[in-house]
């Protein structure tokens, strides 16, 4: 573990004005305070060893919504204080913008502003920042983005392998074989493992995958569009999708060509967000329960600190059955 | 939570028989004691709601050593016992054969038995609860073995993917190009992930994944002479093996071809179980570390015991470099 001393003697100065530098005080130039800093992150010297206050993590939030209740990442944020705030952390929520991850190296702005621990929903791979976790040295914690090989980065999200079986399963007990897939822009991680997974869960249950009746776009109106009828015509009578705003439009789109949902064609939303209920018909899905997801990221953190180097943990998904779903019927 | 009054009503007696039963008092009948633990079971009633006493864990061992330091399962089963007893649980050890399943279904002996939960090390496709915790009420966590689609079941393990990767960019950064692999039999979920992560690895890091270079039997003595005299005419210069004893019996079977590991080919084990360091030469491999899965394992328990229901909890493997691996020389 590394000390104050180690810090002081690798630079040639005291311990004391360690101390002070990363503390921030004011007798401290502002290129010491900053060698200082650099050099701490570098030795892995980690807050938490030495804080005498509340111990602080930072959730940083980018595209995503989280203030009110209705807001997807409301819940995560939610449960994660849940869990983190009566074990005696602080938590700091941070919009994280380009910015804000220019200012500085993710382990010196860390160390800079005395978190032990980042948690973060949200990130692209346009975040700057995602390079670093490769090599980074404060425990951090992703949702829905895995980062492989470094011990200080865990992934929290659902198991989507369990969640592509249990739709395709659920599709399949109502007598639906063609099932088609609907998807955002695969280039992220989440909605291109599920669409792997799908294919596995087709196959598993016994059905044919066939990468010709899947179909992704970057806008949900595109991914409709381009092929949503293409699907129907080559006679796909149920529809997974990548996710429920996805699903809802799909709703919508099915309407629009003249075919009820659940009679004409069956559609399943991906993730439970709060808009489900409020469909028409209301979109059965796959839920994430994301109060538990904010909750687990927190036991990541946990067995962090304990020096259990946690690479991933997700969590079973369930089926909510609502009114998008039917058998399929005599004529199909 | 279902309590013994609800237990009671079911079966129309009275609390006090159930409570008696479930205690196994001397003045119930056997007839009775099995009824109240069968219904106890259906209606999901557990243990840990009602207990005075300290909750029991149950921790079963098949098809693996574990009371010697130097046996594959001793760190497991300590690291777990010095996560959980120190939280107040009590740990009992059970060697795990095919009579004890066949004598009671697995809930109904968790009942009987007063344990809140079970942790499974060893357990093959051919045990006979393997099929009931598609189904079980009872938190379980299993190591190195995945069940889908039961919110009590949680999968401990390390991160193979990772643990693939980490091993093919290591032979790559040391010049190896055509790399073999060698691998247990198929059949087991470990092996057959492992296999896969291999595959993959080789494509992520710019290599080209071949089946042909592969290979597995059920006895380490048929993989290796079944395999490896092929592949190496086919040009392997590096072989990654399924785990340590495969690896350590590849040393073996090299110096009886005549070969110098590391001069004339590298292995690389997958494990790190306490031979590899006495092998000739000393074995590189991949490591899990047996004590924090243990410590995981308890994690995943009270993840479950505080209703976040964990699919999957992966660690970080790391590579451990000793002396049987080294850079492919000019003449290969």
């Amino acid at each position: 573990m590394t000390t104050l001393e180690d810090i002081a003697r690798a630079l040639g100065t005291t311990k004391s004005t360690v101390s002070k530098a990363l503390n921030g005080a004011d007798d401290v130039s502002k290129a010491t305070r900053q060698a200082v800093l650099e050099k701490a992150v570098e030795m892995g010297y980690t807050r938490r060893t030495r804080t005498k206050s509340a111990p602080r993590i930072a959730v940083f939030v980018t595209n995503m919504e989280y203030r009110k209740p209705s807001d997807f990442g409301h819940d995560i944020v939610m449960g994660f204080r849940k869990a983190a705030e009566p074990e005696g952390y602080e938590v700091t929520l941070i919009p994280l913008d380009i910015p804000l991850q220019q200012s500085d190296s993710y382990d010196t702005y860390m160390m800079k502003n005395h978190f032990c621990g980042g948690f973060f929903l949200g990130l692209t791979p346009l975040d700057p920042w995602l390079k670093e976790f490769e090599t980074c040295k404060t425990p951090t914690v992703l949702y829905d983005n895995h980062v492989s090989g470094n011990p200080h980065i865990s992934h929290v999200g659902i198991d989507n392998a369990e969640g592509m079986k249990i739709a395709v399963a659920y599709l399949r007990s109502l007598g639906h074989e063609k099932i088609g897939y609907l998807s955002n822009a695969l280039e992220s991680y989440v909605y291109h493992q599920r669409l792997l997974f799908f294919l596995q869960a087709m196959e598993s249950c016994g059905l044919t995958p066939d990468k010709e009746l899947t179909g992704s776009a970057y806008h949900v109106s595109d991914c409709l569009s381009q092929h949503l009828p293409r699907l129907l015509e080559k006679g796909c009578t149920a529809f997974v999708c990548s996710h429920d705003l996805l699903a809802s439009n799909a709703l919508v789109y099915c309407a629009e060509l003249g075919l009820s949902v659940p009679e004409d064609v069956s559609i399943l939303g991906f993730d439970d967000i709060p808009l489900c209920q409020h469909t028409v018909p209301p979109l059965s899905t796959i839920r994430q329960d994301r109060d538990l997801l904010g909750r687990s990221a927190f036991y990541a953190f946990t067995s962090q600190f304990n020096h259990v180097a946690v690479s991933t943990l997700l969590l079973h998904p369930q089926l909510v059955e609502r009114n998008s779903c039917a058998p399929l019927s005599p004529q199909d």
